[in-house]
């Protein structure tokens, strides 16, 4: 039941610093290969990557996801988008009629979960070769200009970025909460969440404490009431 | 760069028929700790699992996902779900003043995202250990009543399902796209999708004559015009 791969993915850490040492253009293309066979709905692939190279655009990526120096400076960053746009136009080569994609909420949400699929592969691979990640979702903070930037038709929405690279730092272990509020039998049930979670905020104390010297003094719990009492990412005018 | 990880990703097929073999407890517990270690938008962990072990629920489940007879028959079926119940009732434990989680696009996102990656990791851990596994996205044919038999509270949503066992068929791998219309180069480009999804066409419709045995002649664009022009599952009301 214990092997390499389960040994990696409960090791997981998130990277934000990384070596100079580049990724190889061979090291790329096969972690896209690995994202790309993930499952997907129905086989339609509904994502792009776009990898950025540019110093410029990487500048300008890194200050729309709220100055989050590490996007500038990772040796790889990749913007992984839902795509329906190279679907439909894949449709129009079929000689018949060309059937519409509707921009429904069912649809968004399957090409984002395409989309999700595809990357967590590429993480997995990524680190199996030594590699961290990090996930970017500040890149919806200004998804218009992100859209704009990348110019990304429509039916292309980015739904977070990914940083690559040889790790610079060794993070202390993130805690999870406990499996028994996310494993559920049956049906939903919630009558243990009280005391489990407030266990789970005292990890989280501890954890944050350890983390920042003791400059940081906050549970989960505050954590994320300070989290949803500040401005919200608005993505509503897209669906 | 090639290791056992990469291999497992590359080789990966979704599997539609299980021996009868069960998942130990053990396994399960480990594939979801697995889950639970990927990347999760600021450390909001918002999904649930629910294990469906009793038949008569399998039976419904399978019925309502479009009557996919291994729904019933895989010996785990997990029903993965977008949880912001949880991280409001624990927002709750904080004392102070509770914030609300606002039911936007976003918040939809972001929590079907923290989903998808915890699942795809569940996935990959699952076939590292000799398993098969296939996602039932058809479970979002009837949210509804899925949400409802699950009783499932508000805030939590049925993303998709999982089938997991051990294998008992070794399916061909089902080509995906040429990597060149994936993996894009600082902004979105499409001038090179006609010719290559017009070869990944004659591609797919090689496969589907070879897996029916002659049965289908139809090439990717062709069955994805079939599918848009069909009935289509709607979740608009939900956002």
């Amino acid at each position: 039941m214990m092997n390499k791969t389960v040994e990696q993915l409960l090791s997981h850490q998130s990277i934000r610093k990384f070596q100079n040492t580049p990724v190889t253009e061979e090291q790329l293309r096969m972690i896209v290969a690995c994202a790309q066979k993930a499952s997907t709905s129905s086989n339609m692939q509904a994502y792009s990557v776009i990898r950025i190279t540019d110093a410029e655009l990487r500048k300008q990526l890194a200050a729309l996801a709220g100055n989050q120096g590490y996007v500038e400076q990772a040796p790889e960053f990749l913007v992984w988008c839902a795509d329906l746009y190279r679907l439909q136009a894949a449709m129009r080569l079929s000689g018949g009629e060309t059937a519409s994609i509707e921009p429904t909420a069912e649809n968004f949400l399957v090409s984002a979960v395409d989309t999700a699929l595809a990357s967590q592969n590429a993480a997995v691979a990524a680190e199996s070769m030594g590699l961290g990640i990090v996930y970017i979702g500040g890149i919806r903070n200004h998804f218009r200009e992100v859209t704009e930037i990348l110019q990304l038709p429509a039916g292309v929405f980015p739904v977070f970025g990914m940083c690559i690279g040889v790790p610079d730092q060794e993070p202390s272990p993130h805690p999870r909460q406990p499996i028994d509020v996310v494993l559920h039998e049956n049906r939903y049930t919630s009558g243990h969440y009280s005391s489990l979670m407030a266990q789970y905020n005292e990890t989280i104390r501890s954890y944050m404490i350890e983390r920042t010297g003791g400059q940081r003094n906050a549970n989960w719990s505050e954590m994320m009431n300070v989290k949803f009492r500040g401005p919200q990412r608005m993505l509503g005018e897209t669906l």
